[in-house]
């Protein structure tokens, strides 16, 4: 199956944007994985799946041989520029579509469009709803005012946007209650976040951190009238979040409210608890899944991690994300890692006779693109 | 060792009734795995690793191609009628013994006897506690009456029956403590679910709902003074669980207190913490385990599961249940993807050196019907 | 790459002590695994993976035929003596260290030189914190002096030993705070051990135990005063652990303190929950991991453990250990298990093209040997 998943364009529903600037060799290795450095111990970032499939698969891309070295790649990465690097990866990963999420900017990245441009393919955007409630309070919005102030942002960008995100995994956890919470906790929420706000202001940091449970459940709440799909954080990240408190069994009481509103819920990453979210997309309607982040982290065992994935959950809810950040390379790691991934269960399926090679190809041309482009009715590119 | 395993009648230790009435697709669909319907944007349920499975191994029982179409199948199912159908795929499953949990009946089923006489073997009834509890209070017996009758009701019980089976995973949990209650709790928790019985009579929903960790425990202990099997619900179900709750290392306080009786307790299903259950089978003595209902609804990924639950668990603990429910395909799925599995599993032994042929197929015995034979006491078939 | 790997001489850095004792075939099930009868349902621990490996590996080193009988087994075991038989498996793991846990000691076992001697490696101490603390108030130490006299005694234990452990796991669990605990904090958890010590002695019991979340964290915090790394039980073990509560995940609050400290932090075992642990390794500077106790219970499983474990831990922060106790066929079958493993996962990357021959050896010698003589400081073996 692989040549024939090569050649479809996939819709990457969950990313983020592409660094402006030159990278060193320490710069690379910085952005590989969910950690800037392994210590004076811990040996090198290169030392790592994904760091010897950067070597394997991305040298070629940039004229060097196979299993060039780090140093090598680094020098010749830094000869062709930033957007010559950005745009040999973008174009080469196969996408007709990019949902970005446009909330995570510690630093300039490329916008929707643009990457879109880069990739030739359309750039989409995802708002991550924690931070349009801190940029509410950051601009004075008073408690009074705040829940019709989200609701109203939330009315413009979703005109715009093609869903919403939530990071409660990175904050309060998942461990969120179902129900819609009434004005009283919304304004005592608000009340909670104001007073951050101005603690925030006068100790220099600026911004407020939603981190409350109620905060993060009205948010969600107030995204689901909209009926667009709403993505959530859960298992793997970098070192901030409690990844105990990420299992995404820990959304179910919140997604057996969810479920009649017919809202899509996106769980992105899953990952080590992709088999818990692969239930969770056969139980629950509206549960969609991916293996975003881990698939190229893992790299050549991306095979494994779909495999567990979809012993449960049904091939009509399965999409593929790369997660990718800052890093070109990882969006086309993301993307080829998937394509082997799939190609690899989809193979062992005709060999073991398990389906047939048309139900196969079907079932390829929905996880690429076809769940995502109904879920998020993308309708069809051009 | 496929073809010796086909040859091996197994002991389903774990399953419920056939359905007696007849179903159209749609109706097939919602009975295929733990949910009814993927909703508007999820697909249909035969693009499913258990959907691909009826359309492969099913077709064939009734006469059909492998890989035919659902429609296909749904009207040739339609045209032989729900008894024949039933009897094609009990009897095809080659089962000696099914041990039947007759407390689950939201719908007219098949009874143990005539499951049985369908299947050419033996039916046996497992007595679903909670089940017990409720229709004491549901008859109207008092709080000061209840403990007595309980145990009144489980004397006539275990004559017949060759289990019990807990069901706290769907309610309280499994995060049960050890201790025996004393008196004055289990008559605290008798009058909570009189109360709740009440309510229930007054709502009109008639029973009432033991989900009180007291009367689980209970309910368990009570069980346990007769040396029967106690079976409990563990890891993948319905969305009615909560799936983080039902990991079988939460009742590690229970288990460890359970031990000294010598009462054999089954962990059902365990999926997705089947090497936490294999875990607790090399630990304490009495605990036996399954990796039943994921069986049939990874299908062809069963010799994965098969081979993550005999990392620790002793080849002397574990046993092969079904949990089918419903639909006769799921009794003979489960039987034909567990004979493979396990072949798969002991093949790649002979084939590493890991153990003899002789041994092999000594261990295929135990596993397909010696070990469940000794816990439950069965004797041999006929 | 098996080969290659079989020439290496492993660091086995964590292990306990091998019994002095004779054994006959009951006391040498009973030390196979983490418990010590399956009691009269469960069958023989021979058949387990663990029990097939050493009639399949051992029992040429006793010079019997490969899958001897548990009898033949036992009795030859028996003919030749404690001593040759410790002799003969020692020797046969090729290791040029072993860092030996020297506070378990329900029964005589041999010193780390000794293990040291038969093995042809050097032996070298680790230290129990809470083993420790149990004798420091056992011996009559007050309230007042407790603190003083535990550093102290890890003054004196820091020159010698290579490294300290915590078995948090086993008493209050992993679900530690991260904060290194103020005076009073450490005052009150003294005294609550004090108490504990006069209860336990009035009880005859001798020793209290350790069991309190603020006296673990005490005593880990004392420990990364000296900078040498800190071992900490994760995961599985015999049925004291609550296993849930030794999910590595757990110390995220504490890793995320430590980290700052630079004092490795290694975390032992690990499965059911590897994976996690893995990542703890890709995003926390200090963290090492490893599968031991695992690898030989699994046995022929053993490529699998690894390959979930070198999903996101990088191959600089992996170590080899065996965890064996007790028995010296433990010692040799986790290096036998261990490097076929090893072997298997490399392998597949050189056939998948993920690495060259060249890193494969690279990362062979790390895992091997290398990152556990960086973390402990060993040098290089004579």
């Amino acid at each position: 199956m692989l040549e024939e998943i090569e050649s479809l364009r996939l819709v990457d529903h969950h990313c983020h944007g592409v660094l402006v600037r030159e990278l060193d060799r320490e710069g690379l290795e910085g952005k590989l994985t969910e950690t800037s450095s392994l210590g004076p111990l811990g040996g090198s970032l290169f030392d790592t799946r994904i760091g010897f499939a950067v070597r394997r698969w991305c040298a070629p891309v940039l004229d060097l041989e196979p299993h060039a070295s780090p140093d090598d790649y680094a020098a010749r990465r830094a000869d062709l520029g930033a957007t010559e690097v950005s745009r040999r990866f973008l174009s080469g990963a196969g996408l007709s579509d990019l949902c970005v999420d446009t909330g995570f900017t510690p630093e300039p990245l490329l916008e929707p469009a643009e990457l879109g441009n880069l990739a030739g393919a359309r750039g989409h955007q995802v708002v991550r709803l924690e931070d349009l409630a801190e940029k509410v309070v950051a601009e004075g919005v008073g408690v009074s005012a705040f829940a019709h102030e989200i609701r109203a942002r939330l009315d413009t960008c979703a005109g715009d946007a093609v869903g919403f995100k939530s990071i409660a995994a990175y904050r309060a956890g998942l461990h969120l209650s179902g129900e819609r919470p009434s004005a009283s906790e919304i304004r005592a929420a608000a009340e909670r976040l104001h007073r951050e706000g101005e603690r925030a202001l006068a100790g220099g940091s600026g911004l407020p951190r939603v981190s409350d449970e109620t905060m993060h459940r009205f948010l969600v709440w107030c995204a689901a009238d909209y009926g667009l799909p709403i993505q959530f954080h859960v298992g793997y990240g970098d070192s901030d979040v409690d990844m105990h408190k990420a299992d995404p069994l820990l959304l179910t009481p919140l997604l057996r409210e969810l479920e009649p509103t017919g809202t899509p819920v996106m769980l992105l990453h899953n990952y080590p608890y992709h088999r818990h979210a692969g239930y969770l997309a056969q139980v629950f309607q509206n549960v969609f899944v991916d293996v975003s982040l881990a698939t190229h982290n893992v790299a050549h065992r991306a095979p494994v991690l779909l495999a567990e994935l979809l012993e449960l959950a049904p091939f009509g809810k399965v999409l593929y994300a790369s997660d990718a950040y800052a890093l070109p390379e990882l969006y086309y790691l993301g993307a080829l890692f998937f394509r082997r991934g799939l190609a690899h269960v989809l193979d062992e399926g005709i060999h073991d006779g398990a389906w047939t090679q048309a139900d196969a190809s079907r079932i390829a041309g929905l996880i690429a693109s076809g769940n995502a482009r109904r879920a998020y009715e993308l309708g069809v590119p051009i």
